[in-house]
């Protein structure tokens, strides 16, 4: 039989029951497979399992492909593909890093009982968080709810699918990011993308005229992300919006003063506020001498310069977008400005802007915005800045982003870049709305990951140890045969409603049970013998200076109480 | 044309945009369509659409499918297909209710413009949450994630879905209501079923040997439930679990004693926290003659006794399962029986089950766990119950389940049920280990889809007014053009910490603003005028009370925090 044409059809049966050659994580084994020559670049309709391998694998990069492990038996393969396989492994493995491919592999299935590593893991794209990742997740969620409560808005929740419909046309060209579950027979359903739209779904299906909430829940985008950057499939997105038909400028003061305060009480070093204006970009499109029907692509070019130079953009422009190059020179004097109010001043008096309506209306906005800000103090770090563009075409007005200045300079890591965007959105409650009725929308939505990820960063930076447990006391017995002294003892403690564990062991050791509330910071001890016991009183052990007092056990309540600084 | 041919491919075409005939959600359309004749009982694989719907409408009762609302143009629909739809609508409304078919209905496209509306939903079986649910929900939660930090426990968090993979296997034939993720290339992958086969994969992944963990999430179960009874397709789990290799009943009482606190704290009313031990089920099933490949369906059976007579218990272990009816009686005996220690020590001296090493290891569990809870302070509620059985396959030691005593009797409300159980599975994280390491857990789960709904339910039977918003103070005008001194005040207090609002109209009404802090029920209103501002003064204005003061503004936060009761 030909090597080349037999095993596509054992493939496809294969990948049927595994999403890899070599079971649930990517391996060698694929490469190997990949490299064999056996698979068409593009794999007929009637082999739907290798077609859909295919062009997974086709999303690695040749250097994600050559980080993947070697491939160890992980699952029952057919012996014309296992030969198949073994036989490319060695080439490729010989061809790139012999050290790739383990010598136990040549042996098959006999290899299977020793080295066969049955490897787990979670879908690509997303992670476990463990308990430590988890504490200063929490301690972030923590400082940005209580802003959220400052400032009196209400919290809900939306399901974590939506009718596919809600989705469709809302995301342009990232829709097909959008993680579709099966069709099991009912309702065709997605995974939210983000949590905008399913808010905007939400005020209309609830004909709701006003409402100011807060939303924290993950979003799924079937993206190809640089996980090592704090980039998932999997996200959490943190989302304040007000919505409601209200006076000019003062619901969008309020967002640029809530960005402030969360970065303020999140202590991350200095930051910047920038804020623009769509009308501000149309206007000045509009003077410069731009077709209106290219106002958008022109915005999405502009909306790149925070990652790209300028000449690269106006390449863009003039070769992609077919603009004028003088058109595209004119618009680079204005989208390099940045400055505060006196660059709105110079701005309304502009020869080409001051007849473009919507240059003044946007000059007037910014303007009142500025005003605002200074009265609420959160002027500061707002810059103005005409490079601003932001990338989602539903925005109408105010556009703002918060942007790190901490780690922009160094080397290894690269920008910070933005940690929180948003906008005003006035017409996407009308996309849901029968009568297109629509409610004026304004909202910021905070890079909640990589706040993550900075804070992380700092704590490490800082050698501060985040708690994962909240353990105020620990009890301690001295002796054998104490469980139930112990256990009577914590029964006591958190009907008093304080924090107290105690070992699992019927006769912990005592070195171990000190160790144990030291390596978990457990402030207290309570330490019993059968002395103590006797004489019904308790010592109690401060775990950070070791020192003990002993102590009437019915005082015992009062006693830690006052040592962790508790109202009784 | 033949009526009874055309419109199936039409209707394929259109399923394929749409969920239903009417749009995006079931209407009478589907009813009009579902009784033409035209779709046959099981349409052909070449119309996969028509297939998904017609399986879908399956799933709907006669008594569902009449509560449909009326058919109105939602969506585009081909002629024919919009004949077939009015023809039947109007015969099937004739034949059922001739309200039910509105007039406007019969002119087709006409009507589009006037009657047309567009309905939005949620996908079936699940709901959005609104502030005043959150707050109930954040409510319970805060109270459950109190008692779980006071037992010591940290936080984990993984992914929604899993690879397919890690769920297979594991649910036995609830499978079926996985909700799978579209293969668009790449990973198979499923919605989480529950949060404890994902704990397991994450304690094997991570080579954990002991930790104790609690975990609340939405879990995701393709069923039919019955969503008047706070039942849903996504719904809550509140997790907690010990795994590590500890000594007998230890991690068992400290469950049974978290389960107690929880329900207490929660002042739900009187509960009962049931007991049993699979190996004392086991123990009586081979003392009775059950043969032992029988234990597990005789198992299951005994675990329907909360809802199902004894009677027909019995009969499905003789008709369906082939028990002897001697041996169904006999188990019928055990089962019945549920008391405390004198019931275990009756049992220990039964003859029958004097030689089971099963039922003896279990009953000494059953003892120990008893004196623990004992010292614990949590054995009133605890009652050992023979008939326990729990669904799932694989607990193997202790299990448990807490049922509300309050609506057990009232007629119209049913037996709330069990809001919480658990029990040991000591094999399921060798499942994932290679070498089948196993490591012991035992954990339990709230049912908090009920809990919120019964404290809601007690929060409208007391008249009790949760707010959705934490506002301490909202900020006041009482004439116009003050806007900036209201920001001004808003700055201040934020930056003292104090929650507070104001309106964001320019001049909003006196009365609009404090009927505003009435209506949501804002302790404080801080109050301006001309004169004020000029003085340097502001009024302070008790909600509750309508008393008002005079206070230098530079005082107003301490004044402030004292009637908060706020420490500064």
């Amino acid at each position: 039989m030909e090597e080349k044409e037999l095993p596509l059809i054992l493939l496809d049966a294969h990948l049927s029951q595994y999403s890899y050659v070599g079971g649930f994580q990517p391996s060698q084994a694929d490469v190997a497979v990949l490299t064999s020559g056996c698979v068409p670049p593009s794999p007929p309709r009637t082999l739907p399992n290798v077609r859909r391998w295919a062009a997974h694998m086709a999303t690695f990069s040749s250097v994600e492909c050559l980080a993947f492990p070697p491939y160890t038996l992980g699952c029952k393969m057919d012996d014309q593909l296992s030969d198949l396989v073994h036989k490319n492994i060695k080439m490729s493995g010989e061809a790139q890093n012999s050290k790739k491919c383990p010598k136990n592999n040549k042996g098959g299935e006999s290899g299977k009982g020793k080295s066969g590593k049955f490897t787990l893991k979670t879908p690509k794209g997303t992670r476990d968080y463990g308990p430590v990742e988890m504490a200063v997740r929490r301690q972030v969620f923590d400082t940005i709810y209580d802003v959220f409560h400052m400032h009196g808005a209400v919290e809900i929740e939306t399901p974590v699918f939506e009718l596919k419909e809600v989705l469709t046309g809302k995301y342009g060209e990232d829709s097909k990011l959008i993680y579709d579950l099966e069709d099991q027979g009912g309702e065709i359903l997605s995974l939210r993308y983000d949590l905008t739209v399913p808010f905007a779904r939400y005020v209309a299906m609830n004909k709701i005229t006003n409402i100011k909430r807060y939303h924290v829940a993950r979003v799924y985008r079937r993206d190809n992300p640089a996980m090592t950057r704090g980039r998932y499939r999997e996200f959490y997105q943190c989302d304040f919006d007000i919505a409601g038909q209200y006076d000019a400028m003062i619901p969008d003061a309020e967002c640029i003063q809530l960005v402030h305060q969360v970065l303020s009480r999140l202590n991350l070093g200095d930051f910047t506020v920038k804020v623009n204006h769509r009308k501000i970009l149309n206007g000045v499109f509009g003077a410069c001498g731009v077709p209106s029907e290219k106002f958008r692509p022109i915005c999405s070019a502009v909306d790149k310069l925070d990652k790209t130079p300028w000449e690269d953009v106006r390449k863009e422009m003039v070769d992609e977008k077919g603009l004028d190059s003088d058109v595209a020179d004119l618009i680079g004097e204005y989208v390099k400005l940045s400055g505060r109010e006196d660059l709105l001043e110079k701005l309304k008096q502009d020869e080409r802007l001051k007849n473009s309506t919507d240059a003044q209306a946007g000059l007037a906005d910014i303007t009142l915005l500025y005003q605002y800000c200074k009265s609420l103090g959160c002027d500061v770090h707002l810059v103005f800045d005409m490079g601003l563009a932001r990338g989602l075409d539903y925005y109408t007005g105010v556009i703002y982003e918060a942007v790190l200045m901490a780690g922009q300079t160094s080397k290894g890591e690269g920008p910070v870049g933005s940690v929180a965007g948003g906008g005003r959105y006035d017409g996407l409650v009308g996309m849901f709305d029968p009568k297109k009725k629509t409610v004026p929308c304004i909202g910021l939505s905070f890079g909640i990951e990589r706040l993550f990820a900075i804070q992380e960063q700092k704590q490490r930076a800082e050698n501060e140890k985040l708690r994962s447990t909240q353990t105020e006391v620990f009890v301690a017995a001295a002796c054998k045969g104490m469980v139930h002294d112990r256990l009577k003892l914590i029964g006591l403690l958190h009907e008093a409603g304080i924090k107290a564990e105690s070992s699992y062991k019927n006769n912990p050791k005592i070195l171990n049970q000190l160790q144990y509330a030291e390596d978990n910071a457990i402030p207290l001890v309570v330490l019993i013998g059968e002395s103590e016991v006797q004489e019904g009183v308790v010592k109690l052990r401060e775990t950070a200076t070791r020192a003990e007092v002993t102590i009437k056990r019915e005082e015992l309540v009062l006693a830690v109480r006052q040592r962790l600084g508790k109202n009784s």
